[in-house]
């Protein structure tokens, strides 16, 4: 049963899972991790249960939710929180979906059509409408690892995955806590505030359109890191998205476009970042959580391996200006 | 000139290392790190300028440090803060050393002796006292990177890196906060209640001896992740070690021989975690960090890629329960 573990030290959740654990011996070869490429992909012409299908109106399917068949949670796990001395633990209740993006042997979503991503975006909103519904669950993870070095399996077929959980993690916290901070000061949101000085100062942007804007964050963590911001105040995604969905497809597909062209086609990580769902007893001191958070999404291209020391300090060296990132995705030719 | 940013969405400081930056179409090779096995180690010989010398009563060096050759902070490079709208930057002034440990052409720490790795813990000493006379630094870390998957570079000599800010990197921070608010509500220090409930509870202790203990902590980022903690209280590494670099050495170096036995010599980090230096200005929050914080040892090895959205959410999954490591660390036959 996976658990989910808090860390005095950091006040981190960690998932412990248990289900997914090997031997210790098996951990020696660090590519373990790597498969042999499948003669056969599993998500082409997938016959696992669906949990949701968007079906195409002539037969097949654009977009398919499926169980990940290597859960992180479980459904089945009870909700359940105990103490241990000063530890603190969890059962890891929860659910853990792939969303497959395409029927079609595509492997980056930059390939697919802006309409085809349209879907996708439509089709998390639905799950996270759906995912509301368990009282257990607070928090929920849309997420997507490209290629290998972000991740993946060796399989190349677009998709990504949502996490629901019942904790946040600790950079969601960190994000919660900050926009509070700035919002008990200024009364004003810190994203909002910081969109109008971008727009400003312009240097940072990669591509804008009229609901959302593209940008190299000013203390970015890796190069190229890329952050798609809604115009539009709102604290959550699957509210704040309606009706710009297909804005959010385009500003997207160009932005990853650029990067697979730019420098070709890194290995990205993107993450949905978008207010936990509103929970009784946890929730007043996120009382004012709708005006203070800002959802948007973060991609992260994985093109330099993480050095020694960031891991024990969270302090990241970015060797390239996001300024200097920011122009040269800017050049880059998409057509 | 780097500089020191600050994301005002995290508040996490990162360093824009724009001394090291690369042209952008130079990073599409994500293993432009990995350099050429170079025909002779520059530190066995080593000519730079030493800062500091342990000498040998016979003639040449025991230990040995210069500066870094590519420094991510300058001691050239004035101390400066400002704002930039809701933005705020330092300049990278700081200092990036390089600990040569050993004279011999050893990889691995874990085949020194124990004289020798004391030896080092007492440069460490030595190197924090005085980089505690500049008045803008605030942060010391003293921390390695073994292995290529560790952020090495290719060439196998022990040594260690120290770097010196004017700011405290995210994880110090956050771990600072969590001691406090710990010692504010029970006034007793985390780090010591931790240290009773591990050797009460057995389970998770690799290693101890007399000052200190090697635990897998309960709620680890990696596999095999270690603690090394000092039973004796002390909120600052180079103070609370006096007396006992010769058992920390013992300690480390059975640790980490057992790491290379059992797991086949795998790449890790350790990084020393202690309480930055007392600041003024800056320092009114931590009044009671003397009592509050209690320094210790992290070592992380590089078992397994960090999968993909643990970069977007901080939201960590081991795969193997740390009582098993532990106890699989445990039985390694290290002699």
């Amino acid at each position: 049963m996976p658990e989910l573990r808090k860390d005095p030290v950091s006040g981190r959740w960690v998932i412990i899972a248990t289900e997914r654990a090997r031997r210790p011996g098996n951990f020696i070869d660090p590519q373990h991790d790597a498969e042999p490429e499948t003669e056969k992909c599993p998500f082409c012409d997938n016959k696992d249960r669906p949990i949701h299908v968007v079906k195409k109106p002539m037969g097949g399917w654009y977009v398919k939710v499926i169980e990940n068949g290597n859960p992180i949670v479980q459904t089945e796990t009870a909700f359940d929180r105990r103490g241990q001395g000063l530890y603190y633990v969890l059962n890891g209740h929860g659910v853990h979906e792939v969303i497959i993006e395409t029927p079609d042997h595509t492997a980056n979503m930059a390939d697919l059509s802006a309409a085809q991503i349209e879907r996708v975006f439509k089709t998390y909103v639905l799950r996270f409408n759906e995912l509301e519904k368990d009282p257990h669950l607070q928090c929920v993870l849309a997420y997507k690892n490209y290629g290998q070095a972000a991740g993946s399996r060796r399989i190349a077929h677009a998709r990504s995955q949502m996490l629901a959980t019942s904790v946040n993690p600790i950079r969601v916290e960190e994000k919660l806590k900050s926009a509070k901070k700035y919002y008990d000061y200024h009364e004003r949101c810190l994203y909002c505030d910081l969109i109008q000085q971008e727009l400003a100062e312009k240097k940072r942007i990669v591509v804008e359109n009229e609901q959302f804007l593209a940008i190299t964050p000013f203390a970015p963590r890796f190069p190229f890191e890329i952050w798609v911001l809604p115009r539009k105040h709102h604290a959550r995604f699957y509210k704040g998205v309606l009706g710009e969905e297909r804005a959010l497809a385009e500003i997207l597909k160009e932005v990853l476009l650029r990067l697979k062209i730019g420098l070709d086609d890194p290995a990205y990580n993107y993450v949905i970042q978008t207010a936990p769902f509103a929970r009784g007893e946890r929730w007043d001191r996120w009382r004012t959580i709708e005006e203070d958070y800002h959802w948007h999404l973060e991609i992260m291209p994985r093109l330099t391996r993480a050095a020694g020391f960031e891991k024990g300090t969270g302090f990241y060296i970015c060797a390239i200006p996001p300024e200097d990132a920011a122009a040269y995705l800017r050049e880059v030719r998409v057509s």
